[in-house]
Order: structure tokens, then C-alpha cells, then sequence
């Protein structure tokens, strides 16, 4: 008798057998592969689209029939003709399994694919890994010329061109007489060689030649998200990239929230520095388990961070962070085994290197986009923004390099903000107000389309629309003053002030209703008043760190302006403009940097080099403290308006100037001054 | 009320309060201070001595007043006028405490003191150690000129003349910050710098000044026996010196039977090196308490140890060492740190020194003598022998110094021998018998009197006479040679031939009645044919490792011999040469050097360019392998006759020539083949 059809998933690799008639939804899940769904398998959603291969399958042993799946049914049928499927998917939950079959689930049927959105840039970058593999084979032992087989192997690696000192952990020596005779007396070792001492270590012996490959992982530990790539360390190709919430947050939001927990809570410090190397091991398994690699083959690590992320991953209270003048307990590059950051998932004998921090309150992420970006190379002065929870300035050409950091918080995010949300399905990620009859419409994430367009209410149909995004508040706040419907000082009109019934009382003040989902059990998806205050201390706080650079470099605008992080990549840089968030330059000269700390992080596990080089680069930086400059509030309280300008990009609009209104009704959420009082208290 | 009086006992400053009238012994068992007894308290055995101290005693918060013990009484009265009791000393099971005291416990009342021999030798050693203590002022921090307090803490030593990158555990890095606050900026640091790579590690800090000492670990890993010298890094001085026993023993007496030990269990291995790892532990908390010092102070290790021991001290499976071509995993010496040998009880940063190995059979003990005695810079040909359960050989002038191991056995330990037993109070470890009456005399360990000297049956009444130790056999195997009761084949006389009825039969061969306790229930102590036969196998094979090396540099005498070890200092060395152990040189060219290799651990350990220097010798060493030399075997088996010749030493007894008696009766125990066959299988 025949046993059940076997059902193989790429790219995991998961396979198990179920009966015939299972659906294709249900084996992914009882195999625990990141299939999404959120309709509960009604066929609405379409997040469970699947793509089934057909054929013969060496590589899994599977021989796949034609109708090795039920026939195309009437649920994907409409489906299809409502939205259209691409060509070759099923609907996971409608498709069952006939026989033997191999199902390939693609990038977007993928859940945490969606939840963070740092991707590897695609840059070239030189292969020169610090960890390397090497065939040798040994002499023999002889016992005329007694002599240890490491000894013999370091022999032969000099032979090959390791001319340091080889050392083997006693794990590793342990093995090496049983690897030597099991190949013969031909090995291959990982071997790592670091640029801060002059050891060759042993990282891993396969008997005789092996054919795999070794991995390192490039994190870019952020305060919100943590970031890797899963990087081959012979091809620097990204097997894998996946992101993970950084666990911190439900100590703090943002980072001197964090520095406060730890002072306030004895012990605070080690349940963070547990808490963040447990998510880094837990993502460290989830990325292998997805580059089907072995999390063992993961011998090196790179990490770029903020300094207080940087000391509590190193496990060092970050109280002095909190405080005058700041001090970081080490401010130089490090190279550390990972079993010292408890990092279990990976080769027991991986290697960790951070990158320095430039500052108190300037880290080794700002390290990275330095590395990446290089603004000590640019001809033109470019201004570089790292847009996060807190944002890395960094302004330069190649006579000098300045670098500041300003805590804009967490609103740019989309946290503390009414109806905010972080960047996943559901959540309005850009958004366009008509200034004629200002209404809204607006994109959300998981569909192309916008609200007015066809065929957006199905797109939507499995999430529906949860909330705003970092990128959708931006713009709903810069639609609202190019609307008309927000003042110069943030705001917002009456329903009688803007003729609209979108403008709607909420308590001494009036919010902009962008959706109303209540008919439907949704949400009400409103600006307010607050809102608009933590986006204008956010943008002031980002600005005013920008000015204070150019005060330092003694100019008053820049050629251009990069913008990166994960945020970075889907910022609309003329909303940004309206917002005052960066200096005017022209449209054009706004470039998008991507992850560019996540890039820096990349070169630094590439190439061995590129280490060097920002130790050094770091050193030259000029480093500009904000907490302390009284220029920096200064810039600070005037950056807080939303000022009367020339709309920058009249072509894709009619009105060439924001409208000039006033709403200010004396109210008391009405002053500067109570932003001011905020910030000075965040950084108290 | 008055409460209790208070006892403190030094040098452990243990300390509690008694009631009035306890015996100081019950206290000092109650507090487990090491205080000897074997009498059970009836004042007959003399090992609880203690001096009790009077008057003002500020470090303890004590004042002890004259009577603060009762009175000398008759049985300290009738031990004193018997034997003699040193001025001050009292009786501990007779002493009762009245009021508060303070007592010493002298190193001969102390109970392990007397289990090991092994001492530290007195040799001076130039101090140079690799951790030192520095105390520098650092930088305050300057947000205007960031940088990590680590690297202030950097600069401030580079002033200080530390040019190493450093580096700090982060273990330290996290309390780095908390200790400069505390001590101004000032603060105590213990650097070490490894020769064997380029950084200065920071070991351990203090704020401000600190006053105490840092220490390091001599330890000699020897198969029987693991002793360990608790030294002060910066005096070099011997705080304390503690053996324990290798509980390796349970695997195996000798090293080829713990190698067969690995072979045959799965695991073994580990085991035994779980077993040792766990002594060393053992062993640094009591050498620690009996130095009052906090083992955390404790920086480095420095280890000796022969090949097996080295292997499996490293968690390496030595079963290459038990076959040709007796391959060593590594040879060179190496740095580590104490953590990856599970060192818990030392400082958690604490570094370890383990000497190079020389070849398969030629360990790191081997090197710490050569380190210590420095035959490559003898003027005249010297021959050392370090004797144990394995023997290490050296033999070198100036011009060469060959090294070679050979496996003796535990006989010379006392171990294989009937009435055999440990170095330990009650063992016989001297011997002479009258060439006329053939009647034996002897000491024992406990008593520095012969048995034929008034007083010793006092001496000893507490152990009894238990058995014979190491030096006690080969004296007595040498002595009935001497005394004409044995052949040269090393065959016993029956009674008839030998004119004594203390030649005994016993099975088919005879026996020689050292000592019959049975009337007062102590054992029978003699002499067998098979003991004699169990010290032949072990002289020849170190008296052939000898003649193995005289025959590579091809002489056929040596200058002087140097006897080594721990066993080396209580050889007498005219019965080694009578009995053929060591060749023939002038009595006054035979010195002793104590333990040699312990010494020069205490020199790697006290010195770094020690360190360098034995890398530098052992590399310049010619090894030779005894186990595959056929002039190995031929000079075994030619040296296992007890030779007809000349006593040397004529000045100490009136007979010139050895007798010339032989008892060959043809018997099955007679043939040298035996000796032969038991060797071969031993190595095989």
C-alpha cells in the first residue's frame, strides 16, 4: 500500500507526508513553514499564494504528477478574476494535496518578510572575509622528529600563505588527530585572522576536502529592529536576510527610556543585555533555517548599533549614556569571541566584531554609514541622515567629516502616535490630501493600489486598514499644510475654519480624519493634534542636529542629502522638504542610501580591509555633541514650525505657495514652549 | 553574661566560640582547622601540637590572657620529659580553652602536609611575572573630546610603560566605568602581557590604590600526586604550598593504563579529564584558604605535566599517545585562559602557562626541569633523573642535551609492592640490614629515629608501622644484595642458604620478614620475590633510559647526577647505585633537586622571559623515543641483574665487595624473559 503524498517546501526544506486532500495551507503550517494568512483560509486574503513545481526532483527524491494537486476551484477562480493571480500560483488554502508534490512558497507569501523592512543593498563589495578556508595536507607524525599535529598543520597552512601564529581552541584540538587520520592527513580549516592581533585561529576542521560553504551574519542592531543578513564569506552573496522586534522595547520605547529603566530597575541593565542576545540567537536560527545552512557554518558576526544598544548588548550598564558627558565605557572597534555575547546559535567558536563608536551619543551604525557611504570621499558636501528612533547625522566632503546624533524618538516610526502602527499590512504608508475638496486618499501596505483606485478594497480585503505608518504620518502632517487645512505653528483648522467635516473636534483641539472604518468594525484612522506635536518635535530635533553641523562647518546649505535607514527608503523626500525635516536641495540631489548602516556592516564582514579603514575613518570625524550645544536648542525651538515656503516641487502640484492660515485660538497646546519642555526633560 | 571564649587559629584564621574546658583538638575539629591527630586525644601521638600565643592581639580583636589555657598537665608532663616537646609548644588534646586564645597550628601538626612531599625549593627567582599591578590616574571624561573610558584607562598606562593594546574582558568592562567613579579616576589595575601575543589584558581592577597582593599557581600535574605552590607575583614569595592526590588513579596507577582506560570506555576520556580539572579546583580553594587569600586573586596558572597528563588536563583523548608513532595533538607551549580548562575556583579572567612538551613521552615536566636545572648550560656532562611514576631523563653539557622518557612504573612510589604503601606517617622509608646477624633495622616516616634507638616506639605508637614506602624498598632491596641474602639475578636465600631465619619460604621462592606487627594486630612487613622482581622492571628501565642517552652522545660516564622529583629527594644514593638505578659516579657527584620540575613551573610562572627561554631550549632538545630504540630493550634486559661489583662507598661499611652468592634454583620465577614480556605488553 502506497503511504501518504510527501509534500517538500521551498525554500526551507521542510517535508513531511499528510493524507491526500490535506490542504497545502494546513501541511505549512503543521510543518511550521512561514506561510502568511489572514482570512483563515477563505480564499480572500491571497497571502497564502503558493507556487507548485511540477517534474522531476532529484534534489528531493520527488517525482511531482500533473494533478499531483486538486484542480483549480471556483474560490481561486474568482480570485483570479477579481485581482488576477500571477501566473503558476494556487491559493495555499484552496489547493490540496493529490501527491507527491514540491511547493515553492515566494518572498511575499512570507510573514516576517514583510514585517521589517531592511533588505541588504545590492552593492558590490570586494570579497577579502577575515575567515577563510584553506585544503592542506599534513605530515605525517614521525616519531624521530617528534613534533604536535597542530604544529604540523601550521606548517602547512604557512604553506598556503597564514603566516601568523595558528592557535586552535581546546574544542577544536580535541578533534584534530581524529579529523587528520579520518582524511588521510589532508583537512580543510576555517581559518580567521584578525586585524587587532596576529593569531590565525582554527575556527573549523572538516576531514579531507570539504565542499560547503561558511556564513557570517552582518546585524544592524537597531533600537526598534534587529537586522541580519546571512552572508556567504567566499561569495559575499546574502543567502538570507530576516529581521526580528528588537525584545528591548518593552523597556522603553525609546533609548533614554531604556538608560532610565536600567537606572531605576537594579538588574534592568542584565534583563536588556538578556533579552537582546536571546532575540540575536533566535534570529541567528531563524536565518539559517531559511539560507538552509547550519547554524554552526556561522563563523563570524559583524555588529553595528546605536552606543547604548552597543553597551547593553555588550552587557555594560548604559547609565553613563544617560548623563553628562556621556561616556562610553569603550568607544574603539572590538573583536570578541561570541560565546562572550552568550551567542549559542551560532559555530561555538564564531567571532564577533563591532565597530567603534564615534561618540557618547554617536555609534558604531553612524560608524557603518560612514564605511558605507563615505562622505570623506565625496567631492560635494553631502548631508547624511540615518533615520530611526534616534537619527545619525553625519555631514562631509573630503576635507572634513562632522557627525551628531539627535534623538527625534520614536514618532518617525510610527509609535506614540494615536492611530500609529509599525510599517506591516494594514498600516497607510503614503497619503495625498486634495487641496481643493480635502479629501484624503492614500496607499496602504500590502497593495499597489490607492484608496481611490479599483480594485484596492479587495487588495486590502485580508488586513484591512489598521492604522499610519512612519512614512504615512510624514506625509498626512506635509499634506495637511500644503491643504491648507494646519497653520505655520502645526495647527489644525476647525471644520468651519477649513470647510471640511474631515477637520473634527477632539477635546480643546481639532483632528484630520483620514479613514473611518467604523461601519465595517475597523478603525478610525484620525490626525491629531498630538500627533502633529510629537512629528514636529521629531523633525525639529532631526533638522536642528543638520543645522547644527552646517554652524560647524560654517555653511548654510548642502548639495545634497542622503537618506538612509530602513525608515530612509520609503521617506517621501519632498514631503520631508515641506516638513522641514532636512535643508532645501533640490529634488533630484535627495537620494535614498537604503539600509546604508546595514551596508556598512556588510563591507566590515566582506572585507577584513574595510575594518581597518573605519578605525581610522572614526578617528578623524569631528564629533558634535547636541545635549550640549545651546545652538543645537536654539535651532531646536525655530525648526519647530512648519514654515511659509515656496512649495519646493510646483511641478506635481498646482498651488506654488503653502496657503498662509492661522488657526491659533490661544488654546493651551498652542506653544513651542511646551515642546521645548518635553525635550529638555528626555534628555535630563 | 560573659559569652563563650573566643579560639582563633592561625595561619587559617579560623575562628569560633567554645565553651570553657574544650580540649583546643575538639575545637579545631569542629572548626575543620588541620590539625593532625592519630592518637584519638590520649596524648600519646604528638601530631596535635600547637603553640598558643598571648597578650594583645589587635588583627583578631583579641587580648589572651596568661591562663586563657588550663595548666600544663601530667600527660604533656610525662610526653615532654619522655621525648621533648619544643619550648612553647602544648599538647592540643590536653589544652582546654578557659578564656579567649589564639593558637598556631605549625606546619608539622598540619595533616597534608605530610601526605605530599613535594616543597617548593627555596631557589631565588628574578621577578618578572606576566601580570603586574599599576596605579593610574585617568583622564576625566570631556564630551568635547569623546572617547571610551577604556581608552583613557589605555592612555594612563601607556605612561606607565604599557604599550600593548588593552584589553578588558567584558566581565570588567562592565564595572569599569562604576570602579573609576568610585576611586576619582584612580584606580588599581592588574595587567597581563602574554609573550604570546601582542595585547595587555586587564586582569582585575580596584578603586584608587590598592594594597593587596596578586597570585599566581605553580602546579606540578603529576600522575600520583598534583602539587601546587600559591605564589605572590609581585615578592615571587611561597605563601603556601598543598598537594592533593590525581584522582586519575582510580583509572589507572600508571599513564598507559589510563590511556588503555580512554581506549576502552567511551568517555573516558572525559572523565578523567572532568576528574582533574575538578582537583586542580579542589586544590586552588585550600591552598587559597591555607594562604588567607581570596582565590579570585589568584591571576595565572603555570602547569607541568608529562604528555598524558597534559592531554587530558586539556580534554584531549591521549589515545595517540599510547601507540607509534605517539603523536602529541600539540607540542608548543601555550597561553589560555583558566575558564577553558573550567578553572572556577581561580580568578574568572585568570590565565594559564602550560610549558611545552617535548616529545610523546617527554612532557612539559621534562621542560620545567630542564628550565629549572639547566643542563644545556653545565659546564660538565650532567645526567638529571626526575623520578616518579614515569622517569624523565636529560643528559647534556653545553655542547647538547638529549631528552628521553622512561616508564618505571609506580613501584618507586611504593605502588605494585606487597607491603608497599605510600610516602605517610607509619611507612618504613629507610632501611639497613647487619651483613652478620641479617637482621634488619629501619625509620619510619613520623620519627626521626631508627627502630633500634630508644624513643621510637613512643615516635610511632600512634600510626604504627604500616608498610613500606618508595625509598624504603629500594633501600631494602639494595641492602639485602649488599647483606648477601639475594643473588645477582636478584634471587632470595631460603633460611638454609642464607643463615636467617628471616628468609622465609613463600610459594615457591622466598620472602625477607622486614618487620611482624601480628602480635599487636599490625601487619606482616616483608620483602618478595615479586617486589624484587617489580624494582628490577622499574631500575632497569630508567637505569636503560640513561644508557640510551649516554649512547647518543657517546659517552660511557657521566660527570654528576642530578636526582629529581619529588621521590628524588628521599633516594639514598649509594643504594641506587648499588642496586644499578643510576650509573656509577663519586657520591659527592650525586645531588638532589628536590622538585625540579615544581621549580621550574615557579619560574615560568614568576618569570615571562622564563617562558621564552624553555620555548627557545626545548626546540634545541634532541628527543629520543625509548619505546622504539632496540638498544632500549637490550640494555633493559642487561640491566636487570643486581651486577656483582665494588661497593662504592667502602668508608660507610666494612665489607669492599658485594657477596657473591647466587640462589638460581631453577624455578619459573627466575628468567629475565618475564621482565621482558611484562614490558613489551605494557607498551604495547
Amino acid at each position: 500500500m502506497a503511504s501518504d503524498p510527501l509534500v517538500v517546501f521551498t525554500p526551507s526544506g521542510k517535508r513531511g507526508r499528510f493524507p491526500v486532500g490535506t490542504p497545502v495551507l494546513t501541511a505549512a503550517r503543521q510543518l511550521g513553514v512561514d506561510l502568511d494568512s489572514v482570512c483563515g483560509g477563505r480564499g480572500i486574503c491571497s497571502k497564502c499564494q503558493i507556487t507548485p513545481s511540477y517534474g522531476e526532483f532529484p534534489k528531493h527524491g520527488v517525482t511531482v504528477a500533473d494533478d499531483a494537486l486538486t484542480a483549480w476551484n471556483e474560490v481561486e477562480e474568482r480570485y483570479d478574476s477579481r485581482r488576477g493571480l500571477k501566473p503558476g500560483r494556487r491559493l495555499g488554502c484552496q489547493a490540496q494535496v493529490m501527491s507527491d508534490i514540491v511547493i515553492d512558497v515566494p518572498p511575499e507569501s512570507q510573514v516576517h518578510k514583510q514585517v521589517v523592512r531592511k533588505a541588504a543593498s545590492a552593492r558590490i563589495i570586494e570579497m577579502d572575509a577575515a575567515t577563510k578556508l584553506y585544503t592542506v595536507t599534513v605530515e605525517e607524525p614521525d616519531m624521530h622528529e617528534p613534533s604536535g599535529d597542530l604544529e604540523r598543520l601550521e606548517k602547512a597552512l604557512r604553506g598556503q600563505g597564514v603566516e601568523e601564529m595558528v592557535q586552535a581552541d581546546l574544542s577544536l584540538l580535541g578533534k584534530l588527530q581524529t579529523v587528520l587520520r579520518k582524511g588521510k592527513f589532508t583537512v580543510t580549516v576555517a581559518v580567521n585572522k584578525s586585524h587587532q592581533d596576529r593569531v590565525a585561529r582554527i575556527m573549523e576542521m572538516w576531514p579531507g576536502t570539504y565542499e560547503g560553504g561558511i556564513y557570517g551574519l552582518a546585524i544592524d542592531l537597531g533600537s526598534t529592529t534587529v537586522a541580519a543578513h546571512l552572508t556567504d564569506l567566499q561569495t559575499g552573496e546574502v543567502v538570507a536576510s530576516s529581521g526580528i522586534m528588537n525584545p528591548q522595547i518593552r523597556f522603553g520605547e525609546d533609548l533614554m527610556s531604556r538608560v532610565s529603566y536600567a537606572m531605576m530597575n537594579p538588574g534592568g541593565d542584565v534583563e536588556m543585555t538578556r533579552a537582546v542576545r536571546e532575540a540575536i540567537n533566535t534570529l541567528a536560527e531563524e536565518i539559517a533555517k531559511e539560507g538552509e545552512i547550519d547554524p554552526s557554518l556561522i563563523m563570524e558576526t559583524v555588529f553595528v548599533c546605536n552606543p547604548v544598544m552597543h553597551h547593553l548588548l555588550l552587557g555594560i550598564d548604559p547609565v553613563e549614556l544617560g548623563q553628562a558627558p556621556f561616556a562610553l565605557a569603550t568607544s574603539e572597534s572590538m573583536t570578541i569571541d561570541a560565546r562572550d555575547l552568550e551567542l549559542s546559535a551560532l559555530n561555538p567558536r564564531a567571532r564577533v566584531y563591532i565597530l567603534p563608536c564615534i561618540a557618547g551619543h554617536v555609534g558604531a551604525d553612524a560608524a557603518a554609514v560612514a564605511l558605507s557611504e563615505e562622505p570623506g570621499k565625496s567631492v560635494d558636501l553631502a548631508l547624511i541622515v540615518d533615520v530611526g528612533t534616534n537619527a545619525e547625522i553625519l555631514l562631509g566632503d573630503r576635507s572634513r567629516v562632522l557627525a551628531c546624533s539627535s534623538p527625534t524618538g520614536p514618532a518617525f516610526e510610527g509609535a506614540q502616535i494615536s492611530s500609529g502602527q509599525r510599517a506591516a499590512p494594514g498600516a497607510i504608508e503614503a497619503i495625498r490630501i486634495d487641496p481643493e475638496t480635502k479629501e484624503p486618499r492614500f496607499r496602504v501596505i500590502g497593495s499597489d493600489k490607492w484608496s481611490d483606485e479599483e480594485g484596492f478594497g479587495d487588495d486590502i480585503a485580508g488586513t484591512g486598514i489598521t492604522g499610519i505608518c512612519g512614512s504615512g504620518i510624514i506625509e498626512a502632517v506635509a499634506e495637511l499644510r500644503i491643504a491648507g487645512l494646519m497653520d505655520e505653528s502645526g495647527l489644525i483648522g476647525s471644520a468651519i475654519q477649513t470647510g471640511t467635516h474631515r477637520c473634527e473636534p477632539d477635546g480643546r483641539t481639532n483632528s484630520y480624519l483620514v479613514y473611518d472604518g467604523t461601519p465595517s468594525g475597523g478603525p478610525r484612522v484620525t490626525v491629531t493634534q498630538g500627533d502633529i506635536r510629537a512629528i514636529q518635535l521629531a523633525k525639529s530635533a532631526l533638522y536642528a542636529g543638520a543645522r547644527l553641523l552646517m554652524d560647524e562647518r560654517g555653511v548654510d546649505k548642502v548639495d545634497r542629502v542622503v537618506l538612509a535607514g530602513a525608515f530612509g527608503a520609503h521617506i517621501s523626500a519632498k514631503h520631508a522638504m515641506v516638513l522641514g525635516m532636512i535643508p532645501d536641495v533640490p529634488l533630484d540631489r535627495v537620494t535614498s542610501a537604503g539600509n546604508a548602516a546595514g551596508t556598512g556592516a556588510r563591507l566590515a564582514l566582506c572585507n577584513v580591509g574595510a575594518r581597518k579603514e573605519i578605525e581610522t575613518v572614526v578617528r578623524q570625524i569631528t564629533k558634535v555633541e547636541t545635549a550640549i550645544e545651546p545652538k543645537f536648542q536654539e535651532h531646536f525651538v525655530n525648526a519647530n514650525a512648519i514654515p511659509h515656503k515656496t512649495d519646493p516641487f510646483p511641478e506635481l502640484r498646482q498651488v506654488t505657495d503653502l496657503p498662509e492660515v492661522s488657526f491659533n485660538t490661544g488654546g493651551r497646546d498652542g506653544g513651542d514652549a511646551e515642546g521645548g519642555r518635553r525635550r529638555r526633560r528626555r534628555r535630563a
